[in-house]
């Protein structure tokens, strides 16, 4: 069973609004076990839509519409809608209803626009819109299925969920689909690549691998189609444990989940806390940390010792240890974590120093070089990480090696 | 002149990644005049790419493809496209020579799988990616122009912006368009078009006005097309210069510049520094101004008191204070700011306490209550904010009004 999404807006095709509806109708699909072949963005145009009806009809067997069905000019969906399927409008009075419903707990006037919504052409099968005025229609021609949605997130979701997913599985017979990530850090693509090459060579035929990359991490994600979805998920599942002896130290999560966040439930079972100090990260560090909710239940606060008198009057750092090794040292770094850990009284303290660039590189520290150290009760670990030319980069890299040495320290 | 953009990706289709790349393509292509009619996002499959070629090239003078150019197996798109142009792959010494330079700076050995990279196929124009390993490609055939980058998107944008976008305004002679962007920080979309609804009716009929939202910002995006660009650009500066009487404090720049360069650069040339003491910010405030390239000049660093206890000990904050006013209170703020200036010896300190939420909030002071003070010598000032329910955005615009009040002693 395969699906087309289409997605009408002018708002879309001049980057002014992210296409995220795409992307959710595409996950909810997916979960479903339909395959999403084609997302199509096309402007608020009649003859636009009926090409781009045509041409999905040739690809897929359900296609997904979402925007243009508000109450103002530039919406033209459905009336292109009511001429493609050849058919007059009618009143649907259940979506009157809704609108009057709606209309009243906001003490609102129901005018004449408002009314028209609750026209709707004649072949369609109306979809009440619990959570707006414009109702979604469903279409079948020739054995496919076209649903159209308005294109406010909250509406369309809504109407996908309680509404079209449920009908979609009732009137097809569904193939399911298992996805499972792997989020990984620390290795590049090609050499990640490389480090997997035997365990990738050995995947069975039906299941597929892909790499999603973003700075600083990789996310592996194995896909895999049959009827037999639990099957299929013990399956997936037993690949991906067979992946860690190849990259022990780089998975950090089987889900796709942000570093900041395994850091921060590993802190909290294990009843830790952390504190962070920071010189070329300048904060990110912390900011990741405390971007995740309830993150004050084991992150008390951090340095950020940009200037090295910083490092020294507010993180101990010894002027002879600065005058002899440079900032961007394992002397350095250990004071550094030592310190904030005794006195923010945390368990774990984190410090990094680095050149982030694009100046302050030599020869010997080129730009890219960092120093990171995790102390915690009578130790203190450090680690050099070279990453690359680029600020922002290098940034992002050395708060994720810093948030991973903490993670290994947890597990 | 009429473009698609096409972006390739399974990720895409299962709503893994939100197509991010589309929005910022589209924007960029619009500036430049090109009219954008379909985004279509496809998955990694070579018949899928020919279809979408075919139908595309029925649609549009220029497409540009995003997508499947890296270096492991899941990426087929090169060698779809050598197929669908007839061609044979040919090696590119400058390809090769940019990965071999991308790699000693990573201190990595370049492996036979990037060696690949640098094979194109032989009846496209390479465009070397300085930001990445894959080469763009740039086709031109029955007086189309189709040109395919990796997804990656920084490499993405650079090719664009640096390769893509000049090559096609000299290929198709392109008219000029001329944008002129004012940033604006503290005021809402609806807000601000009241504010400034007098000057925005008297703008002449061939100026465009934008308005481009992102939270706590807006971009105010003026344009204008014609032959003479010279006078284009006059004619929009005097209009932006009418500008500033109706809305004197949200202005921070006629530029398409973040607030802390802004701030970055008023500190520098006022020679003054600052440093930071943060709660609900975690960090974000520190974060933004080391972003910044050379912001050791003026920033010395902070301190992140996300407990009670480091707002005491490291901030100087008040027992009493904290127990009668609470930690989210203009008292607060006021010693967080005062302090860390003294503490760090700087000209400015900035402090920020809020509850970000989701929990904290009280009838009180609901979710997104926040404080912000600015100390500089001998005098402090604090200012109390409402922002919103959610947590992201409330840090992001803590942060943004901490900086623009910082702005403001310095202008």
């Amino acid at each position: 069973m395969t699906a087309e999404i289409i997605n009408i807006g002018d708002e879309l095709l001049i980057g002014q609004v992210v296409n995220t509806n795409a992307s959710w109708m595409g996950a909810e699909l997916n979960k479903a076990g339909i395959q999403v072949k084609q997302i199509t963005s096309i402007a608020d145009d009649a003859s636009d839509i009926r090409k781009a009806l045509d041409q999905a009809k040739e690809r897929v067997d359900i296609i997904l519409i979402s925007g243009g069905l508000g109450p103002t000019k530039d919406d033209i969906t459905k009336k292109t809608l009511a001429e493609y399927f050849d058919s007059t409008m009618v009143f649907h009075e259940p979506s009157l209803e809704n609108v009057k419903r709606i209309f009243s707990g906001l003490n609102f006037e129901v005018t004449e626009v408002n009314r028209q919504q609750a026209m709707v052409p004649e072949k369609c099968t109306p979809l009440v819109n619990r959570t707006g005025t414009a109702p979604g229609m469903w279409f079948e021609q020739e054995g496919k299925v076209i649903v159209s949605m308005p294109g406010v997130p909250l509406e369309m979701k809504t109407l996908t969920s309680e509404e079209v997913i449920p009908r979609l599985q009732k009137h097809f017979h569904l193939d399911a689909i298992v996805h499972k990530t792997v989020m990984t850090t620390g290795m590049g693509e090609s050499f990640l690549a490389e480090k997997i090459k035997e365990w990738e060579d050995n995947l069975p035929a039906h299941v597929k691998l892909a790499y999603l990359p973003q700075p600083g991490i990789v996310r592996l994600r194995l896909s895999a189609k049959g009827t037999d979805k639990k099957a299929l998920e013990t399956e997936l599942d037993q690949l991906l444990r067979g992946l860690e002896q190849y990259i022990p130290k780089a998975i950090f999560g089987y889900c796709d989940c942000a570093l900041e966040e395994v850091v921060g439930k590993l802190l909290k079972e294990n009843g830790k806390t952390v504190a962070t100090a920071e010189s070329c990260t300048g904060g990110y560090i912390s900011h990741l940390i405390t971007s995740i909710a309830g993150s004050s239940a084991y992150f008390k606060g951090g340095i950020v010792s940009y200037a090295n008198e910083v490092k020294m009057d507010q993180l101990g750092v010894l002027p002879e240890t600065l005058e002899e090794h440079g900032a961007v040292s394992r002397e350095v770094v250990e004071q550094m974590a030592a310190h904030v850990r005794e006195r923010l009284q945390t368990d774990f303290g984190i410090a990094v120093s680095g050149i982030a660039g694009p100046d302050g590189g030599t020869e010997e520290k080129p730009v890219g070089t960092t120093w990171i150290a995790v102390a915690c009760e009578g130790e203190v670990k450090a680690k050099k990480f070279h990453f690359g030319p680029q600020r922002d980069r290098n940034i992002r890299r050395a708060a994720l090696a810093a948030l991973n040495l903490l993670r290994l320290e947890l597990v």
